[in-house]
C-alpha cells in the first residue's frame, strides 16, 4: 500500500509525515499511560486507527514496543534514542565527575541542564535525598522562568531573544512566590546577568531553594547551567555563603574540561 | 511526492519503512559522531541522500535536530523519546530513593538495569566516584553475560530461553577474566539462579568487582536487577559480607513498593 507520506512542511521543506506520526505514537506513552490499546493510542495522538496499527506493529518489529496482542507498552530500546542525544553531546560525560565532587562537598542534589525552547531539560544529575514531590531524571523538563538554571540560561540569551521570550512565554503561578509578571521577570533576568548567578526562592515548589551558575564552552557562550537545590530550611544566606563558591569552582572545572575536549 | 512507504514486515504485518529510517537517522548520531553532514548520515545509515535530506529536514522542523545549513546535530528534544520510556515504567521512580539509601550505606555506586535482547540497559543509577573508564548513564548498554546484573537477569529466564541465549550470544573476551565458554557460562548462570545473587570479578573491566541481586514484581517475576560496583581493592569477601545484606534489603524494599504500585 502506498501512503501519501511526504508533504510540504511549514517551512516549505519536504516533510515526512510518517516520521512525525511514529514519534507521536512513542510519546503517547508516559507515566499515566504505561499500557495502551490501539484505540487509546489513536485517541491520544488523534491519528486514524489504521495508521496507529501500522506504526505500533512497526515499532514492535523494531523492538521499541512490546504487546500481548491487545495492550502495547514501550521497551527499553526507546532509551537508545534519548541516549543518542546524551552521547552525541560531550556535556553529560564531562560534567558527571564534577557533579559527583560537588555533591560530596555540599551534600545536596546537583544538576546540569540546557535550554530547549521555553523549557530547561536536565542532562545530568547527581541526587542526594529527594526534596521535590516529582522525581527528576535526565530528560525531565521544567519551565525555564521558574527555575534557577532557567534564569541563568535565559539571562545569557541575546536581548532580542530574551524580549521575545518575555512576550510569548506562559508564566504560570506555580507557588505563591513565583514571579509571573513579564516586567518583573525582565528585571530579575537583568540582575542574574549582572551578578552571574540565580538564586530561586520557593518559586517552583514551596520549601525548595536553589542556586545556579552558567557553564560556558570554549567560545565563551553559555551552553548549560549547573545548580544546587536545597531545602528552604537552609536559608538563602547559607546558599550564598556555603554553596555558591564550590558551585562556581565546579562550573570552572567543567569549563576547563570543555576547552580541553573542544 | 508519494513514497512507497508501507511494506510487508518480516512477520507479515504492515511495516512503515519511513519510521524505521527516521529512527535510524536519529541513531546515526553518537559520541564519536556529534555533528554530521547529510553525506555522513547517508553513509552511516546506508540510506539514499535524498531520503536522508527529507528525514533530517523533518527532524529539524519537529525540533529534534538543529542545523547550520551544513552540519546537523541532535537537540535535547530527542531526550523526550527516552523519557517517554522512563516515565512509562514505574521502575526508575520506585527504585531511585532506595538506590540513594543504599549508596548512603555502602558508599559505592548502585544501579538498576533491565534485560533487552542480549544487553542490559541501565534504568536508574546513583553514582559515587567514577570507577570505570566509560561513563554510565541511564540508557547505557552492556552485554549481559559480562555483568553481574546481566547474569542475575539471564539466570531468571526460562531454561529454553537461557539455552537459546547461550547458543546465539556473542561472548567476547573483555578482560583476561571474562567467561566466554558457553558451557562454563551455563554453569555460572545455574549457580547464580541457585544462590540468588551474582558476584562478578573483573570480567567486564580490570579492577572492578560488582554484586547483583534480582528485583521481582508483584507476580514474582524478575523484572530488573540491582547492583553495587566497587574497586577490586575491596575483596570479594567484603562484597559478600558488607554489601550483599544491604543490597538485598534495598531490593526487598523496592519489591514492597512495586507490590503497592501494582
Amino acid at each position: 500500500m502506498a501512503l501519501q507520506d511526504t508533504t510540504e512542511g511549514s517551512r516549505g521543506a519536504p516533510f515526512v509525515q510518517s516520521l512525525e506520526r511514529g514519534l507521536a505514537v512513542i510519546r503517547a506513552f508516559d507515566g499515566d499511560h504505561r499500557q495502551l490499546t490501539l484505540s487509546d493510542v489513536a485517541r491520544r495522538t488523534g491519528l486514524p486507527r489504521a495508521a496507529v496499527r501500522r506504526f505500533l506493529l512497526t515499532l514492535v518489529e523494531l523492538g521499541y514496543v512490546r504487546t500481548d496482542g491487545r495492550l502495547f507498552s514501550l521497551r527499553p530500546r526507546v532509551l537508545d534514542l534519548g541516549y543518542a542525544y546524551l552521547s552525541s553531546t560531550s556535556l553529560p560525560e564531562v560534567v558527571q565527575p564534577h557533579l559527583e565532587d560537588l555533591v560530596a562537598r555540599v551534600h545536596e542534589s546537583c544538576s546540569v541542564s540546557v535550554l530547549d525552547g521555553d523549557d530547561i531539560v536536565y542532562v545530568a544529575r547527581v541526587a542526594t535525598k529527594r526534596l521535590m514531590t516529582v522525581a527528576i531524571n535526565v530528560g525531565t523538563r521544567f519551565p525555564a522562568y521558574a527555575t534557577s538554571m532557567g534564569r541563568v540560561l535565559l539571562a545569557a540569551r541575546p536581548p532580542a531573544e530574551r524580549a521575545a521570550y518575555l512576550r510569548t512565554a506562559r508564566l504560570d503561578q506555580l507557588t505563591r512566590h513565583t514571579v509571573t509578571d513579564p516586567d518583573r521577570l525582565a528585571a530579575v533576568l537583568a540582575e542574574v546577568a549582572g551578578q552571574g548567578f540565580a538564586l530561586l526562592d520557593q518559586e517552583l515548589e514551596e520549601g525548595l531553594r536553589s542556586i545556579a551558575v552558567p557553564v560556558r564552552d570554549a567560545t565563551g557562550g553559555v551552553v548549560a547551567a549547573m545548580n544546587v537545590s536545597a531545602s528552604a530550611r537552609r536559608g538563602p544566606e547559607a546558599l550564598y555563603r556555603d554553596v555558591l563558591p564550590p558551585l562556581r569552582q565546579a562550573a570552572l572545572a567543567v569549563e576547563a574540561d570543555l576547552r580541553r575536549t573542544a
